[in-house]
């Protein structure tokens, strides 16, 4: 008789048939005599309309407000989960954020969960009762309701299962788990059985939409082990946890390719102390985030310059290449390339760490395809390089293949 | 410097430019310094969908979960209406009922309000804000959702109203305020400015479309005095409040007409004690609701024998005919006399205590105009009468003509 947590997004609810699915599931697993906390999102589509609805009214909503008002979306979706249960003659109860006694900051639409207080939950756990609960939201001490952010749901589902002591939590999804690739690229990608945090972590980072990295970051952090599976089917999924000693025997865990990225090459810019932060500061006060960087070295000695090349998300190219043509006069660059055809390619596993000669027949695979490293940039235990664009498809299949295959 | 709580029905908020409209009411109010506490109900429309979307999970949702659902649509307007008070730079915080501190009974889908601790609200109130309350809703002491049922949005106003000891209460609702008579029925028909209590709810248990009962008898019961008011115009609508003596100078306040009652009669039913009683109960049974009902005095000795007449809501015969020929054998009556086509009028007003010969106009004025009377029944303010169904708009506008013409 476990105690599980289970997860359901929002396509997984996304209409009354699918929500009779979820039902159906629960009820499998409640019948083998599990105990079942199940935390769920909005309807997919439902937070859009809200946003829409708001931003008829106002382009930019009070968060407070937008907190209220999106919060409406999970607690359809749990009164909805609850409902079909009782269709099945399963006893459950819905719980809204605050009444699952989900405590946050004050920060609103980025809410932090603080501290949960699971007491209701326990009790209606002991009478028997399938507790449902709405993902993504929670309420401040002074009872105001904020919500989580991006991938909230995750967060509540694995901060549940921590401050429950769960034995298990299932984050339930529309893939069958962690890929070794993009199977949609990568035709032979196999599903892992298990993965570390720290490899997820960097896939996610590197581009890979399995999970947002503060879900991940939080299971971590608490050690909740979880398992990301298929709504859709009765496979097993992967299983992430802390890395094990098993673990390093594999050096690449998985490959990913983001191509959402694009790059801009400082040239000839002066190498003296206090340049580069300059040009990242300016860049982070305009809210760009920046991804890799890399310095040359610089060339000439009475006023030594340096090319200083940074990878953005593509959609901040316009904004970022004003904040640079701003900063030339102060800092006195010659020019300011950007190259949106470019993707990133990444390779990832703790197996690196006891490992050596990754990088290099990750750049010799690279080579015999024929495709040119623009950028490299490497991390305990991921490689990432960027490529031509247009290439990007083919070195991670040849990557995935040297590697994985 | 007033403090003032309105009430805006789901019609006054259907989408995002009638919320506007609101806001821009509720900003002119604040602009003149009133201090204001605004009830807003679910877009019209909402609550059908959501209960559409439940219908579709399971046919009879449990109570508590139908609450949870319901909420989420007074939540949505709360939320956009303080979006669109922030749009006006007018400073606003929405509340839900639990955060308003309106707390109810345990009974989901028609919970009673058990007391209103407006601590929070008048907080926000000292510090400038428009507060914004979702009607409709409240918490038990245990911290469930709950929903007050049909009219419930004014029931919180009211309420409310009651609590911080408003100055004034606005009902602002679709219509001008309540009138002598339907207007579309007749044409001569005028706003009142002002009624009293129990003839609004005499009036509206007559089948006039105002309010809901309930919300008026709370406003009697805590001497609240209100105004509907329409949110389409800026006309005065009818103050509403405990009579006055002046009120009594006017013998009829308003003539209303129900078209959707129907008569049975159980002809020669035995003249014993319990016969009445019994076929009463075994409506009731079967949550049918009965309105008027007219027993004639019995003939016969040996064994007498009367007729009982009584209406029920035209929805209801099919149902109330049932529970009729279940009875038949039980109780002996001759036979069962269905008729859908009639409707009752009726004439409300509390001078008709110190007036007399008030009946007698009103039937020699239907009989003035060739109008049989089926039924009669009256009450201290109010007379109704049964007629037939076709002749049902003449009658209104011949009372109407005869008495406020």
């Amino acid at each position: 008789m476990a105690l599980i947590v289970q997860k359901y997004g929002g396509t997984s609810v996304a209409n009354p048939d699918r929500i009779k699915n979820v039902a159906a599931r629960v009820a499998g697993y409640r019948e083998r005599g599990d105990r079942l906390v199940v935390v769920v999102s909005a309807m997919s589509g439902v937070t859009d309309s809200l946003l829409k609805l708001a931003k008829e009214i106002l382009p930019l909503p009070p968060e407070r407000e937008m907190d209220m008002l999106l919060a409406t979306g999970e607690q359809t979706t749990i009164a909805l989960t609850a409902m079909a249960l009782h269709a099945r003659d399963v006893p459950a109860v819905s719980l809204t954020g605050a009444q699952a006694g989900i405590v946050t900051d004050r920060v609103h639409t980025k809410a932090k969960i603080q501290n949960i207080t699971p007491r209701q939950i326990h009790a209606l756990l002991d009478s028997g009762q399938v507790v449902i609960v709405a993902g993504f939201q929670g309420q401040t001490q002074e009872g105001q309701i904020t919500t989580l952010g991006r991938g909230g749901s995750d967060l509540t589902a694995i901060a549940l299962a921590a401050a429950l002591k769960a034995d298990l939590c299932q984050i339930f999804t529309d893939v069958d788990g962690v890929y070794t690739a993009d199977p949609r690229l990568v035709p032979s990608a196999r599903k892992l059985d298990e993965v570390a945090y720290d490899e997820l972590l960097e896939l996610a980072g590197a581009g890979a939409k399995v999970m947002q990295l503060r879900s991940v970051e939080f299971a971590k952090k608490f050690g909740v082990v979880f398992e990301v599976r298929s709504s859709l089917n009765d496979n097993p999924g992967t299983i992430v946890k802390e890395e094990t000693k098993s673990m390093e025997g594999i050096v690449v865990r998985g490959v990913s390719l983001d191509k959402n990225q694009a790059k801009i090459t400082v040239v000839a810019a002066p190498d003296r102390p206090g340049v580069s932060s300059r040009i990242f500061h300016a860049l982070a006060d305009a809210a760009i985030n920046v991804d890799m960087i890399v310095q040359n070295v610089s060339h000439g000695s009475a006023r030594p310059i340096t090319d200083l090349s940074f990878t953005i998300d593509k959609p901040d190219l316009l904004k970022a290449r004003k904040v640079m043509d701003a900063l030339k006069p102060e800092i006195g660059f010659r020019e300011v390339i950007a190259n949106e055809g470019v993707a990133k390619l990444s390779i990832v596993g703790v197996g690196m760490r006891s490992h050596s000669g990754v990088a290099a027949k990750m750049f010799e695979t690279l080579a015999r395809e024929d495709i040119n490293i623009d950028m490299i940039s490497t991390s305990e235990i991921k490689i990432s390089v960027v490529v031509d664009l247009a290439k990007g498809e083919a070195a991670t299949r040849a990557v995935h293949e040297a590697f994985l295959g």
